[in-house]
């Protein structure tokens, strides 16, 4: 990054429902937040309008700001390109960054959402300090960012930090990405709620899960329902499984679990925390914390900006 | 590191049975091996003279050399300590590189064996060039190594890489480690052995499985032995999965797998190949490639004399 005055930025969070938009100051505080429905059925011209004009709510004075875009699924964060994404089924290979350029009046930085998730997490979050982190969003899908040595990890491609893809039950439950057994058809939302029905006999959900949400489970949980206790213990126990993957192949400083699911920590995170740390390597003194996530649904807006301000690709 | 000119290096690899030591010369090369048994069933003082008798041979001039050490284990780099080590199984939290400074005349660098492997492998070898990698080790224990970013990342604590205990069949087969579903319980030596008696019909490799090495079932394999290809094939698949995971989490330039079962890649390697691209992310284009190792048996002393000439830590 060449050097620059402290700037303000905005940054902006493409979700499956709402893009979520805000200011950050120059001294990292979250200034002002705005959304819009995302036009997901639509193509890359109505998601223009909309990003331009939460760009001018955010910007009425039309100051020189850094802009940083956030979105799931594969980003190609070099070019600006968005080669695929759930949340925009129609698009393929859109050059998301130049058709911003011009409207916006500057180029934005454009990263995956989950590593959007982790840089904020870990600048402003629950890993601020830390030299390495990696961090999971759980919710519908299961995503996360790696931070080492003091910078986001973007891999190659800018594609790293998949980790609801990693598979961690060869041959088990079909995945939404078509592979069996990864960490996302495990501890995402569907799996929760397919357990759930499945401890509480079935039929209590309605049909294959589809009828409760994990919060909806969390609140019987904490109402005492044994099945959404045993739901929860279970996921968090998947969990912690996978972050022992995670540390025996990066041994990072601190671990992050935020997103949607992340509300009912309390329910998950003390069974992932004891299946992490059962047959860990490391000696117990030196197994890497779990912590919540601490920045809610602003995690997503507030990396993107944090990006526009300094990008790693 | 601060700047110095070109210098040699002496490596030494503690393996269960040899240490393996080697000089690599100011411009890479392999230039001397030798080996010596490894006093396994012994305390520190053994050993260190093993590596002194080894070192003296290698430097018949007591030339000023760099010095590296690898260890199989948990080591403390930073401080030389080898914390624990299946090859030493005696050996706890033993200050290794204060006992050999004496004797050697230079404290050397101290290093786990798979980042060693690593380190080589990349320097010298199947990774040479790549800006990131995530290479393999597989034999009785799989091991393993990151470099990202030009440097090997060795973590936190120094453990990182440790992939053979990366779990990839939750509620798998047992582990040495004591946790189930470890890649090393699905491709290690063992589970080859394993899966070839289970395939065989039983008792083709005595009790257990023990009867028959790896080497043994790929040259049954080479015979046209379906039983043997298969176990095999069903390896390779087992790795496959790992490395996607791999590639999911990290997105790396390139993957190596080597160690004593690479003997064997041309039986596992195409199945690897398979299963690591199915359902993969990436576009089939950015999928990296998975080499084999170059440097044989020589990559661990190899990486251990260059991580002498520039420690990571």
């Amino acid at each position: 990054m060449s050097e620059r005055s402290p700037r303000a930025a905005i940054g902006f969070d493409i979700g499956g429902t709402f893009v979520k938009a805000g200011r950050l100051s120059p001294e990292g505080r979250a200034e002002r937040e705005e959304q819009l429905p995302t036009p997901s059925q639509e193509g890359p011209e109505a998601l223009v309008r909309v990003i331009d004009a939460l760009f001018r709510v955010l910007n009425p004075e039309g100051a020189d700001l850094s802009v940083g875009v956030g979105c799931a699924g594969l980003i190609d964060a070099g070019r600006g390109l968005v080669r695929t994404s759930p949340n925009l089924p129609l698009w393929k290979d859109v050059p998301l960054a130049d058709l911003l350029a011009g409207p916006l009046g500057v180029r934005p930085a454009f990263l995956n959402d989950a590593n959007a998730f982790t840089l904020a997490e870990w600048c402003l979050g629950a890993a601020r300090g830390a030299s390495s982190a990696v961090a999971l969003t759980l919710g519908t899908g299961v995503g996360g960012g790696l931070v080492l040595d003091g910078r986001l990890w973007t891999g190659r491609n800018g594609f790293a930090g998949e980790i609801g893809h990693v598979p961690l039950m060869a041959d088990g439950p079909l995945c939404a990405c078509g592979a069996r057994g990864c960490l996302e058809a495990l501890v995402g939302a569907s799996a929760i709620a397919r357990r759930y029905d499945k401890l509480a006999g079935g039929g209590a959900s309605g049909p294959a899960g589809k009828g409760i949400t994990p919060r909806g489970i969390a609140e019987r949980a904490r109402a005492g329902d044994a099945a959404a206790l045993s739901a929860f213990a279970e996921t968090g126990r998947y969990l912690g499984l996978a972050l022992r993957g995670v540390v025996h192949l990066v041994d990072p400083d601190v671990l992050v679990v935020g997103g949607g699911i992340s509300g009912a920590a309390d329910l998950f995170l003390p069974a992932a925390r004891d299946a992490m740390r059962e047959n860990l390597m490391h000696p117990p003194e030196l197994a890497p914390e779990i912590r919540p996530a601490a920045l809610g649904a602003a995690a997503g807006w507030i990396g993107a900006a944090l990006h526009g301000l300094n990008p790693v690709v």
